[in-house]
């Protein structure tokens, strides 16, 4: 292991994060607001910071960026940008606590969208727009994370996209992942300018629509108001923001494809249309139970659910209804819901469709085996056979990210909290989605959850966003000998 | 599929089965009680419906006796049991509805131990004599199932030992399973009789500890009393209890091992290393957590702990502490205790230690490649390395349980369920244990649940105790094609 070099990443990430805290600073500006000292002082900190690391370890070997420091310096990344991101919240008086400012910064860097703040709409707008920079970032970093590291991993199916991005090769990160990063950056910025102009267009505040475009793109759930997008009292807005969830949960290698005209690819790739499926499911069941006794309204009916299945499925987590009190039929399918997640390179978050896909495909290829004993069969996606070891470190994925579920569970449950809110609040955290059921309901807030149990879904929300794997090795002793 | 061999066996079973339903009349003499009438009946239909499909059915050739005919004869034969089983508590007036009787004998035949009786005091003995027969024949039926049919089915495991049990080959069950079964028999019937002499020693009557026996050694977890083994207030009885569960959770091959004097496999035994440590650990936490929470006697907090982890992991459902009133902790961690199981081969349901084992295992060498990318390894269980096929088969079955646990759970809310009754009834249905959290903690009974709910956990135990791919494996069409 390298020190300097993931040291020098982690420099680099702050120095270039720095830069976003000066954006608050303008906002406050236009709007005359009193937040400005804050944000200054979280900037010099934070570039001071970064400045100083990176001249302390600029020299070293470019070739010896390999796998092992890319996975520690994308968890240090996280950690640290989390800890220089929680600086504003606490020198603008915001949040009180050093716990509520780290969870809520590593809510937002990892896109969860769970918040300690029951009132935003008194904070100055400088902080709120703060908060949906966080997931803007984040969104962004995840994705580059999912087409550049990931693939080394070998967890996750994005090495099935191995070939379409440029810059990676088995266990070496070339320098060309800076032009897949470049590339993936317009893309990201021109869907949120694509989103902020429908959301303007519907009504909202150049301001709301820019905060908002934010947190729809990178799935991420902030919002400026107390009753997230409910309070706009705009249908329209419903529509168009389950829409835009849409948008952020897809694999970019796709817009990658459709930037290229290659619209087969996406018509033809099975992750797209196993999703698809499920939610047309999701929302049809939920449809038919919310109408059926619930709302008695149809639209509203498929509204509410048009939305709320969205957000909880692409693991942004807005909400335009209060779920936690819906029946206990809704109830139990949102939390299985919350482990499904969009798909493999995208800002979405959970188990991710392709990994669920390929679990029922190999359930299903046991029936096979017992209807046709000497068939020899393989499991394909997008018409390649898949080996053993891609597999395999598939069902480990999926294994570990269960495992951790029922041991954080446990935990969490230690610190008082009921059973419900307590599987739900952790598979939320693990899952990046933001609100959960019981006392974590879209309606509350982590408040007054303990201060264990807040630090325990910190570290669930980001190896939950780091797929697992990545975070947990560095726990292993072996990883960090030559 | 040959249909005539299929219900051969399933007439066997009921000729078979129709003997024990004597017992109970013999009970009856004994104690003057009333219900002779109704299990004379219940008999006559028993026998007569079995000897006739016999008669009808005998003329086919043994060699034709496959795989396939084994699953649907399985499969049929425990339904149809469950049928004829619960004729005795209809006739005898026992219980008034068809859903509950059959409820209850499904409960009895899968060795669940969930109960729809709230006052089980009241009944005539001849009636709890025959839940625990039922309880008996079932534990008894599911061995044999273990080690004859499953090292076919290939998903549990079992197919290692399958060099020793005598009459097993790929894919044909041999007329030498008969001689298994023999030597099964007698073991299993040892090992009850150890058990009710044991309880009789420890102050109970004679009915009372040949009742319990049954019920202990098939890890089935009815009793004659209300207050389960807590009436009998000795805190020897409970020790006694908890040790005797862990005599039926063991993989009878064990026994085979045992009587061979082949000591060095059973302490090689990877499974059996695995699932003591699992429950040393759960025991350690648990007495901890009581000591300092609930009870403050050590003693207490011990014993209740020993007698309610093993009851819960073996998959019986006995309880001397109602743990549906223990902190949230407690609940969280029994929730997810049911679905661990005993050993395969074992009277105990649930996912089984070995595929948690092997699991755990496959978790652990995604992160060894990580730490050493080149490396081959292998996944060994008691020094032999595990091929892929066999492997898969595991992560199927594992997939399969938690896909068929949500999809019930969701389907159970329906029924207007909390979520924690909803998720805990079904894992404990599937699992075999019994009693759950909630609405169907230890000291309640499944009485008050919705029809449907109660079916759909029927169904639950069934496919649960027939580890899911014998039963689902007939809803598929091309299954009963040549």
């Amino acid at each position: 292991m390298n020190i300097k070099i993931v040291l020098n990443i982690v420099s680099l990430s702050l120095i270039i994060f720095s830069v976003f805290m000066l954006l608050p600073i303008g906002i406050a500006f236009i709007y005359k607001t009193s937040e400005i000292h804050g944000f200054l002082i979280s900037f010099l900190i934070t570039f001071l910071t970064g400045i100083s690391i990176y001249f302390l370890t600029r020299k070293y070997k470019h070739e010896e960026l390999r796998y092992r420091e890319a996975f520690a310096g994308v968890t240090l990344t996280w950690i640290s940008v989390a800890f220089f991101g929680s600086l504003p919240y606490l020198l603008t008086g915001a949040l009180g606590s050093f716990t509520d400012a780290y969870f809520e910064a590593m809510s937002g860097f990892t896109t969860t969208g769970a918040s300690v703040i029951s009132n935003v709409e008194i904070l100055p707008k400088g902080i709120l727009f703060w908060r949906g920079i966080t997931q803007w970032i984040g969104g962004m970093g995840i994705v580059v994370f999912a087409l550049a590291v990931l693939p080394v991993l070998g967890t996750g199916g994005m090495q099935l996209f191995k070939a379409e991005v440029p810059g990676i090769t088995v266990d070496k990160i070339r320098p060309r992942i800076v032009d897949t990063a470049k590339l993936l950056w317009l893309i990201y910025s021109g869907l949120t300018a694509i989103i902020a102009g429908l959301y303007a267009f519907c009504g909202m505040s150049w301001y709301d629509a820019i905060c908002h475009a934010f947190t729809t793109i990178s799935t991420g759930g902030f919002s400026t108001k107390n009753a997230s997008l409910a309070s706009f009292n705009s249908p329209l807005i419903e529509y168009i923001a389950g829409c835009c969830m849409l948008l952020g949960s897809i694999n970019f290698v796709l817009y990658f494809f459709l930037l290229k005209g290659d619209f087969n690819k996406i018509f033809k790739n099975n992750e797209i249309r196993f999703y698809f499926s499920i939610l047309l499911f999701s929302i049809l069941i939920m449809t038919l139970n919310l109408k059926l006794n619930i709302y008695h309204s149809l639209e509203k009916s498929f509204r509410y659910t048009f939305f709320q299945i969205i957000s909880i499925i692409t693991t942004t987590g807005y909400a335009t209804a209060d779920y936690a009190q819906w029946n206990f039929f809704a109830q139990t399918i949102i939390l299985f819901l919350m482990f499904l997640g969009g798909m493999v390179g995208s800002t979405a978050g959970g188990i991710k469709q392709l990994r669920i896909h390929l679990m029922l495909k190999q359930i299903y290829k046991e029936f096979y085996h017992l209807i046709h004993p000497r068939a020899i069969t393989s499991i394909k996606i997008n018409d390649r056979a898949l080996n053993h070891e891609i597999l395999e470190s598939i069902w480990g994925f999926i294994f570990l990210a269960l495992t951790i579920w029922i041991i954080s569970s446990i935990i969490i449950s230690a610190t008082g909290l009921d059973i419900v809110t307590s599987i739900s609040a952790v598979a939320s955290a693990l899952n990046n989605v933001g609100p959960a059921l019981g006392k974590a309901g879209p309606t509350a807030t982590y408040a007054p959850f303990p201060a264990l149990a807040k630090w325990v879904l910190v570290f669930c929300m980001l190896i939950g966003r780091l797929e697992y794997y990545t975070v947990l090795v560095l726990f292993i002793p072996a990883f960090w000998k030559k």
